[in-house]
């Protein structure tokens, strides 16, 4: 087994505190990673306060992880010690379904093993990347590419693939009109890709806070859907809309918005029901539709991507005695773009 | 003017009753068609009540028209006498925005003028085929192959396209998993259209009634939704579902029978906004889309897909004293599967 210090939290409302884990000895195909930084997604909140499910504790967050190779096991092919290396939100999965085989790993049918909060194949409890070291089986270890830090690039393993991969799949290019609604750590992701795959990209926040923000990082309009008037200017614009907002939207409000084969897609989960009225599809041959992260094949092109566009997250780091604090930050929309913790600083029990 | 017998409403609980309307004198691309057949599709019975909005009377229903050429304006290029051609819901459009420079004239951007409950751009309200004769300009004249009947064919004008198109464009075929929700108008036309082109078609029905129907109409598999093992075993199935029931759905439910990509795409148009959760969305890239007829262009490819393949609606032919019975047999679900009204008999005032 090998030692490594973690920050967790032992019940839905407990403050993080530091916990050793131990991480299994390296399988022949396991890499192990010291962490160097990791980001704080939403999700992780979402997760430690239980407000999904009822969790197992302790929960060990964290699947925004970018690191450095340290061990190989005897039959690893792709990476070796010293490896820039990323991992995201999944670290294992069946390999042997039609999703998996299709590099489709986000939905494999016997269920991906998640980097935290879930139990893997060998029925231990799996603990996320606020930690100093993790052991992965190298077919869900990313490749950073040079070019982009470690700190800006480990946001990329969840927000980057949360928002590249339905910009990538309906379309976003030269031609397209895009918008994102929400200007957070999703949102801003959207932003700096699409710019880059070469829309025109506009964000729809709930106010004008964050408009020379957004313009700067590569939008080319900017409205406030708290003004009604934004629904008429813009109605019947977009080809594709990515929602990174998890609250309740008026999902009729933001399909009138699309163009004909237009598409809004979900990226955020809100918890309640959403409800729309058909019409609002039919009048446009419009569709509603989710995406999930991506597959491992496609995270590692977003990296490539990301790399080759110079585009990394905008980000605060943080060390590891203030996760709370970010904690209350983010639920207070009080980040610019995405905290991402020095895992040097998680230090020993 | 043209005088032209019909049957319409006076208003919205009243009976069918013999009414002369004044079809405009031929402009240089108009074709006056001597209606042979229309078949009665449930938006005109909706349209006749008033139930989706205030309409203005006398309606004189029908947009699943089949006849014959009587005469055509100097300028008409595509017709002649004689010519067997049919008109579906539209009858006019501004021919000039981007979506009708598409052939997608269902979307003009200045508002499709419907064959019947509408105003035309002469400032006329327009009278449906529940008549003798129409006069249509003749880009929304279509050819009715030889190896269609016309009687079998009024409903493919708008039944046929309206489940085509979804077909067409969401890529059934071979190789593809497709599921038609309701055996009715629609639904009929569905599974015999989704057959032809290759699919492996099941039908959801709610009970088994119908399924002997089904199955020799070109279902390979009929299953009732009103038992609940039947989501559990067509679980992550289907790569479209074409929904044709414009009553209330769980919609999450049918989503879960989507495999990852997967669409449900609706063509019924219930009155009632729907609800769904985000997560049916998200946990397999799947889609919520609607469809509304299909273009000019578009329509014209089903009918000759139709001839080619041997496909007409299934239908029991009335004469114009039959249509309210008619009405009250389609809200009962009582008609397998397309009422068709015989112009022959709607006679003189």
């Amino acid at each position: 087994m090998i030692k490594a210090n973690a920050r967790g939290v032992s019940g839905p409302t407990e403050k993080f505190e530091p916990i050793t884990v131990e991480r299994r000895d390296l399988d022949s195909r396991d890499v192990l990673i010291e962490i160097k930084y990791a980001g704080i997604c939403h999700s992780d909140i979402h997760c430690a306060h239980s407000e999904w499910k009822e969790e197992t504790y302790p929960v060990i967050p964290g699947h925004e992880i970018a690191g450095i190779v340290m061990e190989t096991g005897s039959d690893v092919k792709k990476y070796k010690s010293g490896d820039r290396v990323g991992v995201g939100c999944m670290v294992d999965s069946c390999g042997e379904c039609e999703n998996c085989k299709k590099g489709e790993e986000q939905f494999c049918l016997k269920g991906a093993t998640m980097t935290y909060a879930d139990v893997d194949k060998y029925g231990d409890h799996t603990y996320g990347g606020y930690s100093t070291h993790i052991v992965v089986p190298e077919d869900f270890v990313l490749h950073i590419p040079e070019g982009i830090e470690l700190d800006v690039a480990a946001p990329l393993l969840c927000a980057g693939i949360t928002t590249y991969s339905p910009l990538n799949r309906w379309g976003a290019g030269p031609g397209k009109k895009v918008a994102v609604v929400g200007l957070g750590g999703l949102g801003h992701m959207g932003v700096k890709i699409a710019n880059a795959m070469g829309a025109e990209v506009t964000v729809l926040s709930q106010t004008l806070n964050k408009k020379e923000d957004g313009l700067r990082l590569g939008a080319d309009h900017y409205y406030a859907t708290s003004d009604a008037s934004t629904f008429e200017t813009l109605a019947g614009t977009f080809d594709l809309i990515i929602n990174t907002v998890s609250a309740k939207i008026d999902v009729d409000a933001f399909l009138s918005l699309l163009t004909v084969d237009g598409a809004l897609v979900n990226v955020g989960a809100p918890s309640e029901p959403l409800s729309l009225n058909v019409f609002s599809l039919l009048g446009g041959r419009r569709s509603f539709a989710g995406s999930m992260i991506g597959g491992i094949p496609e995270t590692q092109k977003m990296l490539d991507f990301c790399a080759e566009h110079g585009i990394g997250s905008e980000i605060e780091v943080i060390s590891a005695d203030q996760i709370d604090e970010a904690y209350e930050r983010v639920m207070a929309s009080d980040v610019r773009y995405r905290f991402v913790i020095d895992a040097g600083t998680i230090g020993a029990e």
